[in-house]
């Protein structure tokens, strides 16, 4: 069962489409129905949806052409990076464009004196920290994805990643955007000074999931690397115990770069795969532990977690001697959602959030969801933000199975709510979580985003239907605010 | 010479304030035009305007009567806390209403375990580190004036201060906020988890300067107190000296907690004053470099300060041995301002970002700006974050002398933007910078900005005339993307 989008939207006619062919070079723009395919979702199978066209956009002046194209004509856009995004946030609109950025990925410029760099959209994360790592700097936002995913696309869902914990989502690290407008006009919000006066728009537009118009520019922080790294593994034959270990290390006033769990259905997927890292296949769990800063003090930071490792009864300590023994203890975790591709064809990542001292308690609820609609659920955390990832894997070909994976995904989001957590850590609302808002936000606080939204995309062109229910339709919308403007 | 506010708003008779004194008690509301004047200014003393009407509201159901008793009458209202802002954020709309947040100042919880309070509007900042310090927590963001500011008004400007340069400005600190909107409703927008998902209204009210609401209870992040905490004092008979030593500090990765300059004038104010703190009155500038955080590595960075400083020529080095002698050194920066008051009858003080690197030649421009328009300026400063602080001193009851300092102000914002900086680190816009906004932001920028503002109070009645000029009676504004909603 795959979900079809069934709001209206303008239809055009494909004839439409065929302008485009005009002014984009042919081999820049898909419009055969076979290639739009390839388009139909990101990283989240539970919808398809084949857009209109897709134009493969290699300049803002085209991103520009593109958008007041569209918004002449009315036609929804959605823009589109690498398409690892894990909430929807690129899955087409019905007969809308698909706006596609990966052909701009330079990077523009490089300041490591005043610690930022220029990038196009399109650049891959992992090659802004490669672009400046023998100068001593990193981009420290690091998604599991980042060999492949986009900056922009980082903007776009605010994401983030295992070292998240220490240095902060992408918001953090994002100090300037260039946007396309969603009438086609640009704006640049922001810049390399950090706080500049007026609204917080870059700020607001982190994380507004391409509904705000199409990023052509990132200005990004650069990060000095850390004068030391050490990397530990703690395996468990319990997972409360990981828990608890998680708890009381930051309890003890510890902060590491990163505290990382797998369950063990992820570590018997992850050595039976390519990512094999030598963990434990008997193991409840294991916690990677990453300290990070100045050599001096390590040693008592260290110590302390030895201690409350062994205190939670810790099976096994292991310690990374050198870099390739930390890359491997490292290869597991960031190759997790890879390895499970052997347990089935699909997989349904979720992406909940519950106060750390409440990880233990909300993991058993979610092995009992699980068990209860009869779906295969294996954990991959970050346990220091209480960021939880039950992945289900299932069969997308069948309907039964993929109802049953839709209402285990929904009880896991509100035990999330109920812990006093959140329905998205990092991977943003998309089309996936469009009807769990309400578990989070009440109608007015909807309808403050809302407006916010028609305050920049009247028409409801960028991206629509993502994070909000749509609401072109709708005569009510907005009229709390909206009724009483002098116009 | 004092601008009185030219722009039309509407305008309420008298007798109509009368009618808050039906549910008002009559101790909280102020309508006597004497007792009025005590409100016709903030911390920028240029702008003078009194409101028609002063509520002192005691709780957030006060709030939300006053607020829509305005929306209802269309009247105009500014909420104020302790007026100690500098850039007029909180002066007075003719005949409009004052909501004055004082006596709303409980601390409602505090849960250190998950490092947040939740606190009333009025709350002075300094007593939120008060509540939790014997727990070892601390508020970070610490204004010059936080024995007396509240931490509304921080929200409300993005309040920074000597620590920032480490911790972050308010927005890093705030999670949640409790805020009534223009028209009376009531939002709740974050929470004590950070990161909720949706777009980020939390980030995004921080700092709008009372344009989206009245904030009625605020969730702030405490801060684990540092281990160790050392300061120092280096004395500098050259002011580029002084500035280059900062520039080297942070090139070579040390990041302090605070990295303030004061220059010749102000020391000398200082030594005069109460504030008196030892520093040399000689010196053309001291250096107070505070570093904090964990006990090891600390001598390290120790000794690379002391070369740094002593490469650069410093006169002199002083440790503080204990807390008292920290204390004594911060007391002089502290009690700058306060410290002024002694050179003349007002004070203006400016507010500009530079880039770290451009500060000393930025500062040169500052003192030959100063000696061209013949009026003294004294410099104290955040240079670790490139914070200027250029303080005039003036006689405002000479408008010739007035008409001096502001045309003085004006050219020195003017060189901070010309070198890659800002028009304000931490003041916020108020009134006293509406006109330059054009030269940081396009006319789209901040058409943009005004159309978000549009979005939460269409009628412009929340602090209407910051930030950017009033819209109210201009037909074009918003046009551009407001003409096509269909209503």
């Amino acid at each position: 069962m795959v979900f079809r989008s069934a709001r209206a939207q303008p239809a055009a006619a494909a004839a439409e489409y065929e302008e485009l062919a005009r002014w984009v070079p042919a081999d820049r723009l898909i419009l055969d129905p076979s290639e739009l395919r390839v388009y139909e979702c990101d990283g989240l199978p539970l919808h398809k949806e084949p857009p209109g066209a897709v134009v493969l956009c290699a300049s803002r002046e085209e991103v520009i052409g593109v958008v007041r194209w569209c918004h002449e004509r009315r036609i929804p856009f959605v823009p589109r990076g690498a398409g690892t995004g894990l909430s929807g946030g690129a899955t087409p609109v019905p007969r809308g464009v698909v706006i596609d950025l990966n052909r701009m990925r330079r990077i523009l410029k490089v300041d490591v004196e005043n610690r930022y760099a220029v990038v196009e959209p399109g650049t891959i994360n992992m090659r802004v920290t490669q672009a400046v790592e023998a100068q001593g700097y990193h981009y420290a936002p690091d998604p599991s994805s980042q060999k492949a995913c986009t900056i922009a696309g980082n903007v776009a869902e605010n994401s983030g990643g295992p070292h998240c914990l220490k240095y902060g989502m992408t918001t953090d690290h994002v100090l300037g955007i260039e946007v396309v407008l969603p009438d086609g006009e640009v704006a640049r919000l922001g810049g390399p000074l950090a706080e500049p006066p007026g609204y917080d728009l870059v700020g607001l537009f982190v994380g507004t999931e391409g509904t705000f118009g199409v990023v052509t520019e990132v200005t990004v922080r650069l990060t000095p690397s850390p004068q030391s790294v050490r990397t530990y593994l703690a395996v468990f034959d319990d997972m409360s115990l990981a828990c608890r270990t998680v708890a009381e290390i930051t309890r003890q006033g510890i902060l590491p770069a990163a505290l990382e769990i797998l369950d063990r259905l992820t570590i018997q997927a992850v050595e039976a795969s390519v990512f094999r890292a030598g963990y434990p296949q008997d193991a409840a769990a294991v916690l990677l532990v990453e300290l990070d800063g100045f050599e001096a003090g390590m040693d008592e930071d260290e110590e302390k977690i030895r201690r409350i490792a062994l205190e939670n009864r810790a099976i096994e300590l292991k310690a990374a001697r050198d870099a390739a023994q930390r890359m491997q203890l490292w290869k597991g975790r960031k190759g997790a959602f890879g390895a499970m591709g052997r347990i089935n064809t699909d997989l349904y990542v979720l992406d909940g959030v519950v106060p750390r001292t409440r990880l233990e308690e909300t993991l058993n609820e979610v092995y009992g969801i699980a068990r209860k609609h009869r779906v295969t659920v294996s954990n991959v955390f970050h346990a220091g933000d209480g960021n939880l990832h039950p992945n289900i894997s299932y069969d997308g070909r069948d309907p039964e199975e993929t109802a049953r994976v839709l209402a285990a995904g929904r009880e896991i989001l509100e035990a999330c709510v109920r812990a006093g957590g959140s329905i998205s850590g990092e991977h943003g609302i998309g089309v996936e979580k469009v009807d769990f808002m309400p578990l989070l936000f009440g109608p007015d606080d909807i309808q403050l985003q809302k407006d916010l939204r028609l305050a920049v995309d009247p028409l409801e062109l960028s991206n629509p239907g993502k994070i909000f229910p749509d609401s072109r339709s709708c005569i009510e919308v907005g009229k709390r605010r909206w009724k009483e403007i002098p116009l």
